[in-house]
């Protein structure tokens, strides 16, 4: 059973963590999702939702880490405490996984630096303009890099979810969840409708 | 502001509640997401999530109501307390939507009898049993009747909220929602890739 540890801040978009939640949790006999914050205790979703969370020093940090996005990231990219907390947690992480702004949390720590990766296309210029060294890909549904999957605006998260459980478990496997979830998975990670481009 | 309650119960299936709660939260003027369950308190969904809620006491049951599913309605069925007093606010409420096997919580309640209907399709002949006197369409994404709105599985609840903006704000406040969350709306509720006939 691996955790997939999913973090949470006040004023997260609820569907960039839960859709995730969601679709890993239709493998329960390989992973565990469980919620954290920095220090613990109740967050607030920008959909006035309250969640429980244990403190990012009970985590089990050899899982899976998913961050997710939305507004309350605008103030967290200047949370040096914060960053330096996601840093060290993301090092020790089997994958890291970002919806829409949790890109910019991520590139944050520097982990991102010359590689590939992408963001919410309506915020995409404020997220290139806090990280200039990592490779941001604007025409993306989600991309892969290394150990790390980053993907584009909240609902987003569902579509590299599934693409992540492609890649470790196999496309029959993907179709299986997405069809358990009656979602119809846009499986190109490189068509992006909402691109820009 | 019209309130979006939300009634959650142990073992409530995630993106039920919450990709309906993301979608309706994106017309922040206009509607206010919240949480309820029968006595108030944690709840905790099938995916380990826990969250703070409100009892029904406390509800403005003038606004819009939303029954998500999940494997809690197997045995909330046949809790007559449950089930009465979500008939009553489904009766005081300006809409009701339903996802998932949410729509056997509200057909229990015999408010669905005689109207078109629908549920997710891997539990649907379950659903069926349960409540003879609803119409039950199986090739259906979303179904409207009055003011009822009832959803297949799990996703297609994003779906049917987008149809439900659509109804009552106009097709491009629809669209609009769906690019700011980037989601790819399949916005034609008739068609039901996921339906066995």
């Amino acid at each position: 059973m691996t955790h997939f540890n999913i973090i949470l801040f006040d004023d997260f978009e609820i569907l960039d963590a839960f859709g995730p939640a969601e679709v890993i949790g239709k493998l329960p006999k390989s992973y565990l999702p469980d919620y954290y914050s920095l220090n613990g205790g109740i967050i607030t979703s920008t959909q006035n939702l309250q969640v429980h969370t244990k403190p990012f020093s009970e985590m089990d940090t050899s899982g899976i880490l998913l961050i997710p996005g939305g507004m309350g990231t605008r103030k967290l990219v200047h949370d040096m405490e914060f960053i330096n907390s996601v840093r060290a947690i993301s090092e020790q992480a089997l994958y890291v996984l970002t919806v829409c702004t949790g890109s910019a949390l991520l590139a944050k720590t520097g982990l991102l630096d010359g590689k590939n990766a992408t963001s919410n296309k309506m915020a995409f210029d404020w997220v290139c303009s806090n990280s200039a060294n990592v490779n941001w890909i604007g025409n993306a549904r989600w991309v892969n890099d290394r150990k790390f999957y980053t993907s584009s605006g909240v609902s987003s998260g569902i579509d590299m979810t599934l693409g992540f459980i492609c890649d470790i478990h196999g496309y029959d496997s993907a179709q299986n969840t997405a069809r358990f979830i009656e979602y119809i998975w846009n499986e190109n990670k490189e068509n992006d409708p909402f691109c820009n481009c």
